[in-house]
């Protein structure tokens, strides 16, 4: 039996999944659950399995990751606790023995695939994508297959692998530094129970779910007034369809700033108010400690002041 | 000495705010001080001769009364407690014997004079303007020479008074309903000290004085913002002069609704936040008492009912 | 019979409004034509009588005259061709031989006598306020009093007269620099018949009267935003009653650049469309010489690169 | 040789994407040329292999096609020039023989597992996903064994498939309608090159791609109110990274209206002007018909008239 807390993520060794957590939290220090999908990690925590999840939310060359969003947006409340940067980089690898010059299939989770389509085209550009669930799913079958001694065919020749999987699985390199953008990174965010928020960091971000009010552009506009007004930045924006209707979006918001920031709140109880559906995902540090900018008479004081001075006026001591 | 409310107004006898201030309170009730001036009206309550004033504030023909916005917007803090509207009505008017056909001079209030004006074109087009400082100072003029049986040369053959002063002064009318336009009104405020606020009726308007933070366009925009995102209607807006250079303003504002209206409220602590003078000049009913419209998330009970979830989520117990 | 141009201007001799004439054209180039009013100074070169008018606008103190901008605002087609300040400064003045201790009434235009109120307050505090219709018209009452011989009870002791008029009308100084406010400026306009706009100056400043569409806050907002999006800054905008009901405005805006600027066009197009009522008062110089910010993507080049780039896309040779 | 127009699509047979084909060119008007993923659909268009591509934009339940969007967005210029609504719907199949209570593994694109992802949940809770390159791959990989009389083993027991691919590969129905989403849509577009924009049909879109000048919150307000002061609905908008750093976004945006509406064509030289990329992606024919809504001022007629006042105003033809 375990004291330390359990993470789920997306498994198994060697994910950039793994590199995220391992900033977390050490193998020493806690429990970890590796899932087949970002769905399931999820799951794990909302049905007790898991204390946390670590799972991808955003990419810079992929954007949002959509099973996160989407997972997030609905069911049983999670909050975000934590983010983590991870630089995203692909090695083609294979079993030992494989040349670069007889592959023609790749085995690669469709992420992966892409990031890697210009290195591909030019230097590889007859190879065929065989689908991977994980990035590190076809390194985990040759290593299988290498210590069963079945020269089976996987129905493919190489990999596009995290570049720690290289090693766990025991793989060669038939070439390194294969993604298309150098400075790719992942954002991977520490999922948890609701309680309590962690304290302002003074460099922090909240994450929203907001529904508009109704299929207007009007609403989309008016929604980010609610922001602009108190001088709220936002960092992040993107829409996912709510999947009744073309046409009907939900928007993932990251907000620079903290839920106790007073400008913050009075944004958010605007959207609590005008919108049909607000779920707020968490307060939590930012990554890179970038403090947020505080336009003039939108400090917790301003707010404060303000506030005195309208209980004064409402009572009619001041004018 | 008198325990009655002391009014001071702009006089003599005979006068449109008369006429408001008898809305208010009767003779009987209430203790009468003419004045000459909106200014010296204003003062009076500020110095303690009396407890009220009365005086206009806006026209439909002239549009605001600037010696009462300006009075008001700066100096000790005084507040508006409730409003009447008077119709404005001319009667051309003289002392007994003259006729219309021997009318050359007119003595009239340049208000008066400019509502009026049409009228004069077409039937009087040859007569001089002799300007008055009140509506009934001439009215005045001809009783005192009527009374001291004097037949000296006023300067003036007939004048534009309010059709009150005829009687009160002993006058002819030469020709009544001499205005421009049949539905002028003319709003009147009851101002007085601060204290406690009048109740809400349901149907009140707030007013305020605003200078913008700086000397852009965008500083309007962004003041308009602040109540057009908490849902609150304006019903009036005015420029002023700050008077320290030219482009530098001072609004003058009518907010649909009470301060004790949360979006009223919320609205306002944008302002204070954001400019660098507020000044709240009161709540009052609305003398026509058309209720404000109230937009969706924008009653009282979503601003309670935001704030109870801002807070359940700031604690950890809700998303 | 004169082939010099012919300015109607508020008259007599040593006005305000003189001085700002003379900025325009000298006594010798023009043909002055002093007139009793505004009003009679914009009607005539309306019908006929003058080719052009020198009225005030805006003043630091008062803010707009309401005279000039009721008159520009309907009424057949004038434009404003060129804008003037002159500084205001106010002299407290007598027949020769009248002493400051004796003063009791003082006659002043109404507009003076608010702007040396501090002044009177301290100084003279018990004199009464007698109206006159222009700044010099006392100073003409006393000059033909003192050529006739007259020694007639003018109805004052003294005047507030511009400083040019004391020389003028052959008066005594009492007291100098009476103005509350030493900055005081009031700006003038030429008006004149519409026709060739003045080419840009590359500083200038584009006067509108503008109707709202209907009675709400948020058409002023709207209205701001046609400016806002096309980067086009307002240096003025005051509101004037329509005249028909409460709370029903006309705004009279400047706003910085020339009406053949790009962005200018394209906002006052955006007004015409959206507004039951523009109307063009002129584009000209302004005399501060200031050049108005331009945003970026809102210079004329960006205007035509863009129409251009659409012309391509609507004809299919670009995308 | 043929004349006939090349269709490139995904493949092969029995896709949503040839059902969404069939309904733009019937197999006897028009070449199909079934592609391995959207990608290489829309390239065989760029490199002169088809004439046009069929490909999915946008579904009700899993958003935007991020393929699609990503390869519309970036490369030499295309356009979409019609689009086309196809009902989703799938169907669990198998070889014949195969019963439901001995499926293990359902082979299935990653969308449409998605989209059954309830179902599948409630009625086989065990099962274990093989991705899938296409919705009818395995469909194929089924036939294929069938054909060549192989037992052998395909990795899977089972496919989720588009319902056509039934019958088109010969499988056996083990449970239909098992997409959890009845009303669930996908939308496909025609993508050609640039050349003549087709005619308004009065129910456009316009489909962009704009990058927001920099990375505030205030720039995406700043690109909504481009739409919204000309009264230009959205009927989409979508964030993708731009994939240089994250926090930076590529906006993928449906306006309702055609690009010679004078409204789009202003809006949009707006964004030009102020965006620092702009790519226009087409106006077509909206599959639902929907006309839009013309806000009042907003006509072509209103901007016509607009563009003739204002030359006559610069003319001095006008006030």
């Amino acid at each position: 039996m375990s004291a330390r807390p359990r993470y789920a993520y997306l498994g198994p060794e060697g994910t950039f999944t793994e590199a995220a957590l391992r900033q977390v939290a050490s193998p020493d220090e806690a429990e970890y659950l590796p899932q087949s999908d970002v769905a399931s990690a999820i799951a794990a925590v909302r049905d007790g399995q898991a204390d946390f999840a670590v799972v991808a939310i955003e990419s810079t060359v992929e954007g949002g990751v959509t099973a996160t969003l989407d997972s997030l947006a609905t069911g049983s409340p999670l909050v975000l606790l934590r983010e983590v940067l991870v630089p995203v980089q692909f090695t083609l690898a294979a079993a030992p023995g494989v040349r670069l010059e007889d592959v023609r299939r790749i085995s690669a989770h469709p992420h992966a695939w892409v990031q890697c389509r210009r290195w591909l085209a030019h230097h590889l550009p007859q190879v065929v994508h065989v689908p991977a669930t994980s990035n590190t799913a076809p390194a985990a079958l040759i290593a299988d297959a290498l210590r069963t001694g079945g020269p089976a065919d996987l129905g493919f020749d190489a990999a596009l692998v995290p570049p720690p999987a290289v090693q766990t699985y025991g793989l060669d390199v038939l070439a390194a530094d294969v993604a298309d953008n150098v400075a790719a990174l992942t954002r991977f965010v520490v999922v948890g129970h609701p309680g309590d928020v962690p304290p302002p960091s003074g460099a922090d971000k909240t994450t929203l779910v907001v529904h508009l009010p109704d299929n207007e552009a009007g609403a989309l506009l008016a929604m980010l007034e609610q922001f602009a007004v108190r001088g709220v930045n936002l960092s992040r924006i993107e829409s996912r369809p709510i999947g009744d209707a073309l046409g009907r979006y939900s928007f993932s918001i990251d907000a620079e700033g903290h839920i106790t920031d007073e400008r913050v709140g009075e944004a958010i109880m605007g959207l609590r108010r005008r919108c049909p559906y607000v779920r707020f995902l968490g307060s939590y540090p930012r990554a890179d400690a970038v403090e947020p900018t505080v336009h003039v008479g939108t400090a917790d004081s301003d707010f404060v002041g303000a506030r005195t001075w309208l209980r004064a006026v409402r009572e009619g001591r001041a004018t």
